[in-house]
């Protein structure tokens, strides 16, 4: 199969790309490097160190021949878009180019402009590629599990639910009640999606993905593995991802105001896993098919609790710290999602939270010195409800 | 008060702005003049003439000495919207500046993105430019009926509504289902104008409008008012103003398909009043109010038999046809929209839709020559399973 990756050089991106490789799969990606940009911006860097574009190119083609092309270019040119698409005959387009941090869309004006510019019109490009150039192809589109919200407190179905209202029955979608620009993005992504899949009969997979952790494939032989980034600053690092950095230098883990807040979650390695199984299989009697995407849920505190004991045991005396929530958020509430077409198709947890934890703490500690060099993009500066006058403020290392 | 009216230059605009300065207040204005240019693009031309901007200052001046100000500017750029908002105090900003055409937006890729641009990207700047220099205003946005779509067949609330799940209740934005391009960017307004006043308490009113038709206003003397614009064409004209201008060149009245489409209709001088009550009567206990801002429901179908008859009357010998659909819709549906929420605040229909139709007739009539030079705008080139490959086929008099 043709596989065509959009954001391939990022955290899933790159890890995605290896597998579909290892899977005998060709694989196209494209990306245009923000993600390296705007962590920098934050003043921070890959806790793991990665290689440029072209040295991880060079070494797959070693590995696997020329099953792989790389193409340097922004989603938002309607030309390009058009151009891989066509290059490419994808049989799967894998869409995770999007601008993906929550605190990064609250920056400021600039930031939230830049998210839906980034996110929705790239979006929009795709979709008008595939209508024009390859409508058989399936759109599998990240989005997370943060578009729905966690407001009324119903169960989360997965994508539609069958509601009653003055007497009359119908299956609706849920409506959407996201807590953050970047969040709200997505939902107009999946609006979009869900329209032209209507409107045109193009066939899509649109994922509601839980917060991925975690640093290993199991599969591919670490001699030809090449490692994924893993950031831990305020904006791109991922809360366990984040708390297991702390816990690396000895840093209290951050937990937002009382730390009630769950979510689904799940490990890189499964989000591998289940994109995997989505290409395989491809929705087959709907054209738009939306899952969500994690093994389990916890609440933060649940998990900074289980980063210390873990830690505690390898002797790193792990603290843990209440500090000011920057989100508007409830910090206690009721959750539970429906997870269960992903199961129906096979998926299965590969290890327990408990064992990646483990994986992530030993993984980091030779990178130790990585992180405590960008140690104060950890502290939480960007805040909901008011805005950072500039991002000079933001990366005190900035000139 | 001081009302900041975007897109004066458009039909609503540009009477709502002459009725807020017959009620005394200041009015602050900016175009960007887009709506004469796609037009244009569509290769027609306002069946009322209109006067340029210039001199429909001068002549207001006149009137109501200098108790407007026009600015010309693109809300896209962040810093003409701050400027106009920090110029401006507005009591209230009513923003009509969005494209608001779903032809348009459906005719090919650069066309939606367009719209997801001048929409989407220019109402963010609103919110952002009252956030940090207005935060008290009163955001009166222009949404639309169609963002509700017609498809589960339930009544249609107002914004919200109380639904039941798997043994829990709550209230719940109604979700969305909307029919083209255009629709959609009205609903990622929606939810992003829904945001901003949950997150930093910003005080809005989402209108969700029905399909506006008609020439005058009641109580602005004739030798003072100046006429707003009126269209036609496929993609500007909305379907009832489109039956009279046709009626009135003899050509078949051009219902698609089976006409069974049944939707929210309302007098111009009914939106004007209507957006003026609202102007007056901001919200109380809430910060997001969506109100549905509609007279009476009918039909295609119903519209076009009532334009026959009063033509008829007035000896135009009317016919009707039934042509292909360019839409992806419904042609027969249940449709039943709750709007109490205006009626409470005061709302009275003007006159009787019957009227208002005959009103239209006497008005078009003088600029009958204006219609039929631009006649071929009329007929449907834009349908929503294919895409024109370019302007020049939409516009035959286009070099």
């Amino acid at each position: 199969m043709n596989i065509l990756i959009l954001g391939i050089d990022g955290y899933i991106g790159w890890a995605l790309a290896q597998k579909q490789l290892y899977l005998g799969n060709k694989v196209f990606g494209i990306d245009n490097f923000s993600r390296r940009e705007t962590v920098k911006e934050m003043g921070s860097d890959s806790a793991i160190p990665i290689e440029t574009m072209n040295k991880r190119i060079s070494k797959i083609k070693e590995v696997y021949g020329n099953r792989i092309e790389f193409f340097e270019g922004d989603l938002t040119y309607s030309t390009f878009a058009n151009d891989i698409v066509k290059k490419s005959c994808p049989d799967a387009i894998v869409h995770l180019a999007e601008q993906p941090s929550a605190p990064y869309s609250m920056i400021d004006q600039k930031h939230c402009i830049y998210t839906h510019q980034n996110n929705v019109i790239g979006n929009l490009n795709i979709i008008y590629a595939m209508k024009n150039f390859s409508p058989n192809s399936h759109l599998i589109k990240l989005g997370t599990m943060g578009e729905y919200g966690y407001d009324p407190g119903f169960v989360i179905p997965e994508g539609f639910f069958e509601i009653e209202y003055l007497g009359r029955k119908a299956t609706v979608p849920y409506p959407k009640m996201a807590g953050s620009w970047y969040h709200w993005t997505k939902v107009h992504d999946s609006n979009n999606i869900m329209f032209a899949c209507k409107t045109w009969g193009l066939k899509s997979t649109d994922i509601m993905q839980g917060i991925v952790y975690g640093t290993r494939l199991k599969d591919i032989p670490s001699y030809i593995y090449q490692p994924t980034r893993f950031d831990f600053d305020e904006a791109f690092g991922t809360v366990l991802n984040r708390f297991c950095s702390e816990a690396v230098i000895g840093h209290d883990l951050t937990v937002h105001g009382a730390g009630g807040q769950t979510r689904g979650f799940l490990a890189l390695e499964d989000s591998i896993q289940c994109i995997s199984l989505l290409i395989e299989k491809p929705p087959e009697n709907e054209n738009y098919r939306v899952v969500n995407q994690f093994d389990e849920q916890y609440s933060v505190k649940d998990l900074a609790n289980k980063v210390k004991s873990i830690g505690d045991k390898k002797g790193l005396d792990v603290t843990i710290a209440n500090t000011e929530n920057p989100r508007k958020e409830k910090e206690s509430h009721y959750y539970k999602a429906d997870h269960k077409k992903l199961r129906d198709l096979g998926f299965k947890a590969t290890r327990t939270i408990e064992e990646e934890i483990e994986y992530v703490l030993e993984d980091l500690h030779p990178h130790k010195d990585r992180i405590l060099k960008n140690k104060q993009a950890i502290i939480k500066k960007i805040k909901w409800n008011s805005q950072v006058s500039s991002l000079i403020s933001l990366n005190p290392s900035t000139p």
